[in-house]
């Protein structure tokens, strides 16, 4: 049961700090308002270094479906525990968005705009497309999971051979590396999507923002709310597959 | 006594490099005038960073009551040393933000507004509303002593086991981690209160605008003063004991 | 051939993080525009580190001809494997830039300046002098080379000796490193021509430019592609050599 | 005579870079134009981390006339060397400025304000009160030798006792932490004064603005000169002597 609190545990620092940097920048009055981009991204990267830091040794920290399924689609993570795991992820999303709520609670009455209010949950199309959209979440989350891969072998902290996949990218420098590849795949693939690149990321959090009671809050926007949750899960597999099939792991 | 000159020296100079960079951002014919939000939580995040690196190996370099009282709560820090190294860390916080006072000599008589120049000392909510307001603080402060304690137990450049719990978060790459955490912090959770998320921090620099000749100083708003000197208390115990709790440190 | 595949992979990592940046600051709508020369330049530096781990210890990850010509003028690097890595790093950067093209699908259409279309995947010079836009890659590329080597010796990850060079600067801490190193650079020299420095990075993105059915897509400034080509290859024997003439490297 | 090579090499590096940075910010028509006290900060750390990269193991990589005072005064460099090593700095420092001169050629005579292209070579105080001025300076400049000093003490990637000082904080993961320690300084005490903190910086640049055939320069303004030269001195010594009397380095 320790791996699934720990993903639990993990998630929720995520999403605590990530949405928490979108609402330090969009809600009315916070010091960090109109922060920016720089700020946006670095706050996510930083989310997921303090995750994997903070849960790493005990569940490998995949904080995040894709992974979990990416790596058991290639054998390096046991069926059994994947639909615990995604379970853990998607109640600890739930919970980091109810605490990003509970931090920002004097700014959600301040805000007007109902769209910033629900970005500070859950990820919205620049341009509404549903091929383009699916095709930039799927290549980022791919992007992600061929990251990790590689700064878990290349990062050479811990010896490989018989060592558990998971331990290479969840303890030494491997979290903060995780973390910059995270920002930088924000920076770069971000724009036309917000990276949501982790089903439970954007679907926890969509679930606090339709039952949480935030003044004047909009639509959860539903209708989109299935492609943050496909295109990461066939990303995923997608960059697990390309890391075994190249041969890059030796 | 030299661990409570650490303490001394490292908070004083993280208020130095911490408030320093709120003077550089907000006082009038500054360099760094209007550097935003990134600026201010990069500027603290390397502040924590270099004090830690100062004088980690001497004291732990807490340099923050919330993480001494936090360690000693979960059995990890001796309680016959709390009560000097609390002592050292408001004392350094007040020289630093001496210091921050000197470097700026030149700035403070160009700047009209009395609300900035407390700023550079000690922090206000964007929205004062004290339960809200406790509720950000606490979060805050719980999440720097969970990460604190993760980064201390997964950054692997010490071997766990009979080594004392603050060498694993203040020598190797943990201290460029740990002030990565409050970067991370502050860009997340700032918003609302400014993250004071340690009571020295807040009140030592506050104490000093009470008593400098600051030209055109106005309140140092006493009335906020308990609350980011409470709330990190009660935080900084709440997040050791979630670590201990949940297991996570083995 | 494994080793031409891993330059070909990690040259199109370089490029879709590298030119996805430029599309995320620039084309209309997307989230990430106007974020500036930060996001811009730290996009690049984290698309180098991202590269670099996912293929660095299979090939060393030069992902770049000017590295590799460089390496090979002081003896480091077989001649032999020279034109494979350039042809795998040139197709890279194309396939690289087409993934761009896809993950701003939505964009292309959005955006009225073929000027910021062309921008997302070759370099132009903000001033039209030849000979000073040359000095300008040349000095980059040189600093780009002495610099990666400079942190291959330093770092200290690896036993130097016997040794391949290559593997100095691709694992442990040095793929983050030298994408700092690029960071360092396209803050300081990249004002002038948008630091090239690499010829695979512009002349692959430039045909991708003018192949690609990119709506309202301007010239594809052959005029001046063969600059971003020739100065880096000069300039990274350039800083080779002062490596080498200078016994830095012991 | 290696290692006044390398000084040479590290101080002309330090400034290409940081020099560079300035004139990207400061200067008409270039890519960076406006990037703000992020970019200026960002840019003089990684100028700092990439010039002790490439020449720390052959010298120690102090770069700094103040740094060689400072560890000479506690007797942690050789007296004999002092003036060789400070001699080294300066005239790579006005080598670097040159190089800046070259990078940005298109650029002199599109920029209007001569302040602009003066401050890419030196530093100005933002108001000018000599007494105030000298404090930043010192008190910023003692900052930087203590800091490099506790980095080489506790970032522990070498070990301590019979080793060369120098070698502490100039190989491993070190130089990036002093490129980070120069980050914050810039970030929170470069407001007053634009954080010279190291004489050969402002100096030998400023001779080269001298000289330089800048088209449309105005005054070197030597009357303010001796500060950023005698006051980074002072500071030096006294960082360096904190360190020793308090005893930090065991």
């Amino acid at each position: 049961m320790t791996v699934y609190l720990a993903e639990f545990v993990g998630t929720a620092i995520l999403i605590l700090l990530g949405g928490g940097v979108v609402a330090g920048v969009s809600l009315s009055k916070s010091k960090a308002l109109g922060g920016g981009w720089i700020v946006v991204t670095l706050g996510w990267g930083m989310a997921v270094a303090v995750a994997v830091y903070t849960v790493g040794t005990v569940s490998g920290a995949h904080i995040n479906p894709a992974v979990t399924l990416g790596l058991a689609s290639i054998g390096e993570f046991d069926w059994g525990l994947v639909p615990g795991y995604m379970a853990a992820q998607l109640a600890g999303a739930f919970v980091g968005a109810v605490l990003v709520y509970l931090v920002y609670f004097a700014h959600w009455k301040e805000t007007d705009d109902p769209g910033a209010k629900l970005a500070v949950f859950s990820t919205s199309p620049a341009v509404r497309n549903p091929i383009a959209n699916i095709v930039t979440e799927v290549v980022g989350t791919a992007m992600l999971v061929l990251g990790v891969l590689g700064i878990g072998a290349n990062s050479g902290h811990v010896t490989q051979g018989d060592a558990d996949l998971s331990a290479l990218f969840s303890t030494g420098i491997a979290p903060l590396l995780v973390g910059l590849l995270v920002l930088g795949i924000g920076l770069s693939l971000g724009g036309p999507t917000g990276y949501a690149i982790n089903p439970a990321r954007d679907l926890g959090p969509r679930l606090a923002h339709a039952v949480l009671p935030i003044p004047g809050k909009g639509s959860s926007d539903w209708g989109y709310a299935w492609i943050p949750v496909v295109a990461p899960l066939v990303g995923g597999v997608m960059g697990a597959w390309i890391w075994k099939l190249t041969g890059f792991g030796g």
